[in-house]
């Protein structure tokens, strides 16, 4: 059943994760060597489309929460995300049949695998955010009425409980000040569901998606190709159909503070051949709004992503330095998540923004 | 089985766990009037004697959790209380056979009461601290290896969580946490135990304990008798065996700071015919050190109350003011807070204090 993950399209997926974090997410990078450990070990990974598994199969989705900036210094162990699993399953009376991504941006693509390998669980090819995004009400599931709760948490020290709030943004608070008790990072399994309900809310394919990324970005550098443009052929072909360069330039100006635990800031880049022509990005962990010259350019919940102008590696907030020469890369993102609902979630309201949502390749067509 | 409680007699235990909360704990008189609603409108509270219950029955000790002050503005029902004990016999798989105060001191007096009318479960007359403290690891349960986890916690919103944690300092900070969440306030069930641990590590008969010092103290109102002398008196025949009055005299100074969730401050008095005799009361929401003139006179966790010197009556930090005539009295505490085990965990360590415990008639015979 499924595809088994290899060491080469792991290394892929983790780079198209990193894209899909849009600068937050936190860097797959370390995620990644603690998985590959595990395929050293000679554990087996499976990655399976959602239509393997039968309409009542429990799937638990997980994820690691807190601030990015922690997972460097505690790194996170398998031990802690099977003890988010096996909380859960004690609670509900029943054995998980799959895990899967809650966010397949960032390092959150990185723990499901881990699950998987751990529990020889399958992982499901598919995710609740279809990028990364900073709180755990911010999901598909959420936004088409699926309870977060009940949801577990476990921490490295042995720690678990479980959280049975009324509403998931409650849910998003109460896991938060648990989270920041046990160190700052904590192991959760939330929105529990079973495989129909996962076919109904979850955004499809997007491990493959990240993979796809990856391999893209790795061929392109491999044969010399502009890694942007194949970039743009490759998504042409998939849910998220338009890939756009919107800026090119370096970082001229940096401004980030750590606030109730969210790295927020913007980041400032001018066009090498004109220093007035320049591009400001805000962001809480992942990029929210670019705006050119003062002009909305992208918005949530669309992908702002900051890559590389060389390589079109990504570059997340916490590497962003001075200097830096940058390519602002915006994906459209599919219309499970441009909904109203999805919008007053995780669109520009759901991060207290003022902005109507424009589509990026409506802005982009606008320009032209 | 058990003894029925009257409204007369939840009075005097109200008054009694307000002296026994030592400055804090809560005033129980919100909680009191809960009570009363539940008697008047038919409901049963038993209390009971832990012989009365065979080894083996489930004891779910509870309490409400968070600042005192939180409690008079965000009244508590009886269905919080309720969520948090069918959430935690819903994870044990078992049915509680009792509820008992985690802490017969102050507020948490009434919360089993108010749980026992509205579950018919019978109240143990027995609790973990013989007084009030400020965090859930200080009970004489923990000190004698008894886990606090699993414990449960509930809001008033209906949110419900399960704590496992792996020490019950560990189970206080993360709780603390969800409290804060929950708006100040939460209903937590902890320290789940069969009636045979409760024999071996509860302070027994506290209830009873207050019901006779609020009683007590009526009966010197109504006589016309000094409540001190009545007090003292009283408690010779309990395991509490000292009851002196350290000092009288009339507030001079109050400092008093919010600091982490807890009321800490001190306050000074001065004797009425000779003003540079004074005494000074450390508190972190319940009084900690007592100095008179700079010496030590009475120490955690020794209870250090100051009563209305007309009245007897209990007066906690918050209603402290500027010009109060008021008794410090200090009650000496059970052999079973006083190991060396029970003084690291609730004793001058227990609060980051650097003087060594000595018992209060210790103290006092010393002056004399």
């Amino acid at each position: 059943m499924g595809v088994e993950l290899t060491l080469s399209s792991l290394r892929d997926l983790s780079e198209g994760a990193a894209v899909l974090g849009t600068g937050g997410g936190g860097d797959p990078y370390v995620g990644r060597l603690l998985v590959e450990q595990q395929l050293r070990a000679g554990r087996t990974i499976r990655v399976i489309d959602v239509d393997e598994l039968p309409d009542d199969a429990l799937v638990l989705p997980c994820a690691l929460m807190g601030a990015p900036t922690v997972f460097w210094e505690k790194l996170p162990g398998p031990e802690g995300i099977t003890t988010a699993m096996r909380t859960l399953e004690a609670h509900l009376g029943r054995k998980a049949a799959a895990t899967m991504p809650i966010e397949c941006g960032g390092f959150n693509s990185m723990i499901p695998l881990l699950l998987g390998a751990e529990t020889d669980l399958p992982v499901v090819d598919a995710d609740g955010m279809g990028r990364a995004f900073p709180e755990l009400q911010m999901e598909t599931f959420a936004v088409m009425g699926v309870s977060g709760s009940p949801m577990s948490i476990a921490s490295d020290h042995g720690d678990a409980g479980i959280i049975n709030a009324v509403d998931n943004k409650r849910m998003e608070r109460l896991a938060r000040a648990m989270t920041v008790q046990m160190g700052g990072s904590a192991y959760i399994c939330d929105y529990p569901m079973d495989a129909a309900t996962v076919r109904r809310t979850a955004v499809p394919r997007t491990l493959t998606l990240a993979r796809r990324i990856g391999e893209t970005l790795r061929m392109a550098r491999d044969q010399h190709h502009n890694p942007f443009e194949a970039l743009t052929a490759m998504l042409a072909d998939t849910i998220y159909s338009h890939g756009l360069v919107l800026f090119r330039g370096k970082v001229i100006d940096i401004d980030r503070r750590t606030v109730d635990g969210f790295a927020r800031g913007k980041v400032r880049l001018a066009a090498m051949e004109d220093p007035d022509d320049t591009m400001e990005i805000s962001f809480q962990n992942e990029h929210l709004v670019a705006r050119r010259n003062g002009e909305l350019a992208a918005i949530v919940p669309d992908l702002i992503c900051t890559l590389n102008s060389e390589t079109g590696s990504p570059v997340t907030t916490e590497a962003l330095s001075f200097g830096q020469r940058l390519t602002v890369y915006a994906i459209s993102t599919p219309a499970i998540m441009r909904t109203p609902e999805a919008l007053d979630c995780f669109g520009p309201p759901g991060f207290g923004l003022s902005e109507l949502y424009i589509p990026v390749e409506e802005l982009a067509s606008g320009r032209a």
